[in-house]
């Protein structure tokens, strides 16, 4: 038992390492909502399959799974020198590397293992394997701690008892855990906050009603699931007083890449005054990248609008679509940008380059 | 083949008497979009059931229909008197009117079929019949001059190779024909103004991926669908140039209420500065209710957000939700109110009123 669950607030992780098994104990978030089953994963082509049908998802989650795969990986190595066990290392590395070739922490946690089995060479191969797992350990705790950094400053921007709406799932199970946007409302409500949530049903891949709904539900926070469209109304009835949002991405000047919906969403809390909150990993700040207008839009299949979880079509055969998954909001409508080594204000050009040198 | 289609655009009509054969061809909107089925209901059962299963939808078109109904119904009457003619018009006429008790057009358009049958008490059988099929055809195409009349004010506000964004469905479907915020694209279409429309889907009922997106489809309209969290992105990457929506009821200061989402996407056409426009009919145009905080709003079932459509729930089960079925929209961020009467603007209270005059 954790602090979290002393408090009564049952905290969900996506990945765990069961080393005395030489398993992944990996929360299988394609059967949710409608099943919480937890699967036992040994073999690495299972850990494979895990990221790639997206069983495991977020890119922090992603990351973690790796690190712990490449390192069961290389534990169940018979190799007997540094160089062989690098030889299968490698195999495993390249391998888990296939599984989803678009995430790049997949990229950044297999490299820094690399790293380190390179920086251990001259050690036994016990230690070596010791060192890999410490490693992947690392990986993970170092998540959580940005997790619950980002959830104490967000923390300190809202009051016991606030309506907070939500946009798509920067929770719990995309991450180490707590999440970034909702790990303020699981810390506070150990407080005893009493949050309201939101969740907005983030279309077309529901994300808010099927994981943020399901994660804030299971942890027993009070969360309401409305439709995107609703936000506006919530916020009108006063139901909603600061909005909490994830990011993929962050430019020099403020301007935030996040799920699709999240620059209504922000526009909306501009309009009726409510202040609206990116909680960024340093991360996700790409200071290189100068302004949301060089943040390509991935554009995905429309059948993800026009049939997707549905029993039947529910728009008209071959009708056109338009299916951004991401869009920028303004730097001008974020009230602030909240990372683990504190709260940017605008001018973001100013506060968030600051956060790096913190 | 009347004018629209000379000028090659089809505008479906929901409804329409054949006379001829004792019917009435109604399209089955429950198949929408899936399947293109217009039926030929002849008893006066049938024409309960189209009613009641919603087959027949939108308020004028249900108007219409009732309309039609009875008149089939008194006119299949073997009855060689008025009274006994007036006693089988007022089975009929009840029978009709519970088929969907909170339609207020359908009262409405009832009572002006009884009417009109006591005005004609004087007359013989066959005389009183021939009158209420002219009363029938009076309503469809008194409609059908409104619908016409605001796609012509509409259109005046518009460019051509304009997009266009609407959300729900208040389109020829739901109407004698043309629709309201629908008209000025068919009207405009008709001239060559080749409008690029993006659809809103409309959670939680889809009516713009089921309806508007298929009606504009089948007429030769460029459409798009989109989810409705999408219209800030298809806005600020500059593809709408204004946007049209019908409406349910509008206070005298101009406060609107449609279907839930409308005010939200008032407040991004607002903030990236394009024209909002309200399609009124009179009818819809209520100067007892003062302001948008006297309208009462229709909470509906979640499991309208959570599983209706899906194979499988898409939320977890038991989670809260909130499902208000309309929003009003604030009359500062309305550019135009477009009525059969002409265009009003800001201040509404003076604007609105006067359109009465008229």
């Amino acid at each position: 038992m954790d602090r979290f669950e002393e408090l009564g607030v049952a905290i969900i992780e996506a990945v765990k390492l069961d080393d005395e098994n030489n398993a992944l104990i990996i929360l299988d978030q394609t059967l949710l909502p409608n099943e919480k089953v937890f699967l036992e994963v040994k073999k690495l082509e299972d850990i494979w399959e895990a990221i790639h049908s997206l069983r495991v998802r977020g890119a922090p989650a992603i990351g973690i799974t790796a690190a712990f795969g490449i390192y069961l990986c290389t534990k169940a190595s018979k190799a007997d020198s540094y160089d062989s066990l690098a030889e299968d290392f490698k195999k495993g590395r390249d391998y888990l590397a296939s599984s989803r070739p678009t995430a790049v922490n997949l990229f950044w946690a297999l490299d820094r293992m690399e790293n380190r089995l390179k920086s251990e060479k001259d050690k036994n191969i016990e230690e070596i394997k010791t060192a890999l797992k410490e490693e992947a350990e690392k990986i993970r705790q170092e998540d959580a701690h940005v997790c619950e950094a980002i959830g104490q400053h967000a923390l300190s921007l809202l009051k016991p008892g606030w309506g907070l709406l939500t946009h798509c799932n920067a929770g719990t199970i995309a991450t180490a855990r707590l999440g970034t946007a909702l790990a303020p409302i699981y810390l506070g409500n150990a407080k005893g906050y009493d949050f309201k949530v939101f969740a907005d049903e983030t279309r077309p891949l529901l994300q808010g009603a099927r994981l943020t709904a399901w994660e804030l539900k299971e942890a027993g926070v009070d969360v309401t699931l409305i439709c995107d469209n609703m936000a506006s109304i919530v916020m009108k009835e006063g139901k909603v007083q600061a909005v909490l949002v994830g990011c993929d991405r962050v430019a020099a000047n403020g301007d935030a890449a996040n799920k699709i919906g999240t620059s209504g969403v922000a526009i909306l809390a501009k309009y009726y005054h409510i202040p609206f909150y990116v909680c960024a990993p340093l991360s996700t700040i790409d200071l290189k990248c100068k302004s949301g207008e060089e943040i390509e839009i991935e554009l995905r299949g429309g059948d993800e609008i026009t049939s997707k979880w549905y029993t039947k079509p529910m728009a008209p055969e071959g009708v056109k679509t338009y299916n951004p998954c991401f869009d920028v909001t303004d730097n001008e409508i974020i009230t602030a940008i909240i990372t683990e080594k504190g709260i940017a204000y605008p001018p973001y050009e100013e506060s968030l380059s600051k956060m790096f040198e913190k």
